[in-house]
């Protein structure tokens, strides 16, 4: 428990009306988009400057409690999930778009602007940013650097790293640094900046935000096709990848979710079929219409039975639902969700579909898997009951395996959700210990205190180390002392 | 000294035969491609295993010597130049290409392949690595993703680290990690692969490199433009770049450069002009008559004088060796060449290229520049005589002035050298004081004995402290201690 002369101090540092803590207002922080996890926080912070939330991290560190960033709290891996003994620091308002510069291509911005918010404002003046989480329209940028977030167009365009020019963050011991900048090119010191990319609020906390921009691209086309086979549908994945030809986004649904997405949607999808992908192409106008022909042939040669093709911007939107919809759909099936995120090499998409639906059946469970077929990053998601313990602790076992399953073929388990709550236990399958007790080293090096979002990605470090551990012995005394799950 | 005893220890790891200490070959590999910085390695040691290079660290953590790796020492910063009390540990000869996965797009290379090998490999198969440093025909991958070396396709397609999708690191506590895969998205705990990319040889001992590739584009069409004025030439690239016209490069020189190139090279280029544009459109046929006609529009605009379009692959390697062949042209006219790399936004290229002749005049010294206008990134190149100590002393006060205005515009000391020895004592007017301090303690943190390449980027901490410093007078307390350059 915080002690309450520290919530004055910090009812204080931020003035009375940004201090909540209400029993409402700690339940309605205590959670976010991830089902199973939660916990109360002790209040939640409101603050107008950096300069505030410096005072909060220097008081942090002072009286030891916990910092919890927080956006829109639309995070799937707990990565604002309160912990114990701490404060929400809610961001949500800083939702100023503070320059578009035309000329360099860039967007300053603030942590808390919403996703979708950036796009229709940089499109307006003919630029794109292309990172589109299929949460655009809650969660907040800050959010989206804090994960590493995908999306829909990762395959063509890459994921919200690559479109992070600067930051300026408060670090743990109250410093304000600016990381980054319009210069496209950078290499003095340490890449700081991209390290702060995903690391889920551990490390700093975002004040500003650089991004990239790029030229909108002039036109695009959107596709829907249908296969009776889902092999057949990841087996044109891959030819349309073989032909060197490069979608803005390929997108899969197996029947389930189709079935679900139709229920949902009525969009006329058929329910009969294995799965569907949404394929977009865009780019100049010529190559736009050559890569669409290309696609066509290519899914046809592999068996597809239809595919529909937008004739205008309002048909590709309704093409584009058939995807969108798709976690939503799912949601209304059961009333607990889990959405999981393992990528695999391109190859291994189809061993990877035949491995979930054989553990969801050995473990009788029902679930829908969609998720970003170019990128080979599925979300394979058990529809459940959180009441039903003994369901619960079959996903999780099912859940496992398929984390596993993935490591085998070289993959990983989170594509773009991040390693939170929700997935630490997993991480050293995937990352091996002698790198998480690197990832432990410098997370206390830059935070010895562990005031920032101490227990996510990872398990803090026992005190008793001040660095790497230097060899196999002390790597070994610390997985007896359980400090990496 | 490293004892006797410890060489000879060194010498059993390896093998006599891969053991050097001759006066010769110690002179061998006592610079890299960094004017006025060198000093002699107290013995070359060539590994054949990481297992063997494991040892060597851990020898060093417990004897203490310095590791400075080094493959084909053609950095510019110093990154690979010895320090005192070190051994240089040669991976030149690691340079096998191991895998080329034509389905997943990636290469497995050792750290010692050549750059211009990894491109002629995957070319024969249609793919393509975009990264083409101006030492491309001699430098190493593993120079590369240790400095995250830039070069002329920077524009269109990025640097090193756009590039590096995982990394087999010796850390300095002699453990062994694979950080990355082939899984195109993974966010599964901090993003170590990418804080090894441009961590300049400081953090670990890359042994296996896993590089993504595209496909290759289809056709490119390479034009020379000539510019009566440098400030017109500027400002046709602001023009193309406004125009969302992504050319893959857009390289400067100017007139001393162009002299000298034509001096050299004989290539009929026109020594009365103030700057050339050497640019270069690639991908789909279609897309590259249209942009090239574009450009063409936009030179002529800014009063371009001529504009040559090379007809064939021969001319475009012509037209092309006007820019590779100017750090060679610079470097014949005068004993000493200090080639340096500031990046600005791409906006302030004109008034940068304005800043640079007039401190060149103020300082009275002979400069050449050229570079990737594209990128704001620019070779300031100063053609001097290192015995001339008054001349060079000169030099360095025109570079500091140079970077200081570089700093000044929202630019950056370094685009794709790296700090090295050779900028390590601007870095804290770019970075700032906090943002070192955290860099030095996650340095700290990972490598305490400061084993591998000290001394380089910034200075090492002072034993005295074990994490990031938490507040300002801690900080003026190591600053005091010249702690920071």
């Amino acid at each position: 428990m915080i002690n309450p002369s520290v919530l004055q101090k910090l009812s204080r540092i931020v003035g009375k009306e940004n201090y909540l803590d209400s029993q409402e207002d700690k339940i309605t922080y205590s959670y976010d988009g991830t089902p199973l996890i939660s916990q109360l926080p002790e209040a939640v912070i409101i603050p107008h400057s950096k300069e505030e939330i410096a005072q909060i991290v220097t008081l942090a560190n002072e009286v030891a409690f916990a910092i919890v960033p927080r956006g829109s709290g639309s995070g799937l891996s707990g990565g604002s999930v309160p912990v114990e003994n701490s404060i929400v620091l809610l961001m949500s308002h800083w939702n100023k778009i503070l320059e578009i510069d035309t000329e360099n291509l860039t967007a300053l911005v603030e942590p808390g602007v919403i996703t979708a918010d950036v796009h229709s404002a940089v499109e307006k003046l003919g630029l794109f940013y292309p990172p589109d989480p299929g949460s655009m329209n809650i969660c907040t940028i800050g959010g989206n650097v804090a994960e590493n977030a995908g999306g829909l167009r990762g395959l063509k365009y890459g994921v919200t790293k690559h479109y992070v020019m600067g930051l300026e963050v408060v670090l743990p011991n109250g410093e304000i640094i600016f990381s980054g900048g319009k210069s496209v090119k950078d290499v003095a010191g340490y890449n700081l900046k991209d390290f702060f990319v995903g690391s889920e609020g551990t490390l700093g906390i975002f004040t500003k935000i650089l991004l990239k921009l790029i030229p909108k691209p002039e036109t695009s086309k959107t596709m829907l096709a249908y296969f009776q086979s889902r092999k057949e549908a990841a087996e044109a994945v891959s030819a349309i990848v073989a032909a060197h030809i490069v979608p803005a986004t390929i997108e899969f649904l197996d029947q389930t979710t189709i079935k679900c997405v139709e229920e949902y949607a009525h969009l006329g999808l058929p329910t009969s079929i294995e799965s569907l992908l949404l394929i977009e192409v865009d780019g100049r106008p010529s190559v736009v219409e050559e890569d669409a022909a290309k696609i066509v042939v290519l899914c046809k040669r592999h068996n597809c039975i239809e595919i529909k093709i937008a004739q205008n911007a309002v048909e590709a939107i309704r093409l584009k639902t058939a995807r969108r919809a798709a976690f939503s759909a799912l949601a209304r099936v059961k009333p607990t969700t889990i959405l999981e995120d393992v990528t695999v090499p391109r190859t291994e998409l189809a061993p990877m579909l035949e491995r979930i639906d054989s553990i969801a059946g050995k473990y009788n469970l029902l679930f829908g898997t969609f998720g970003h077929a170019g990128d080979g990053n599925l979300h394979p998601t058990c529809l459940t009951d959180e009441r039903d313990t003994n369901e619960i602790h079959r996903a999780e076992s099912a859940f496992e395996e398929i984390f596993n399953e993935s490591i085998k073929m070289g993959g990983t388990i989170t594509g773009e959700h991040g390693t939170g709550l929700a997935k630490k236990k997993f991480l050293p399958a995937v990352a091996g210990i002698p790198a998480i007790a690197m990832m432990q080293s410098i997370k206390s090096s830059i935070d010895p205190n562990a005031i920032l979002n101490p227990g996510k990605v990872f398990s803090i470090k026992p005190k008793c180390e001040g660095s790497l551990p230097r060899n196999r012995e002390q790597i070994k005394k610390f997985e007896e002392l359980g400090a990496w799950t």
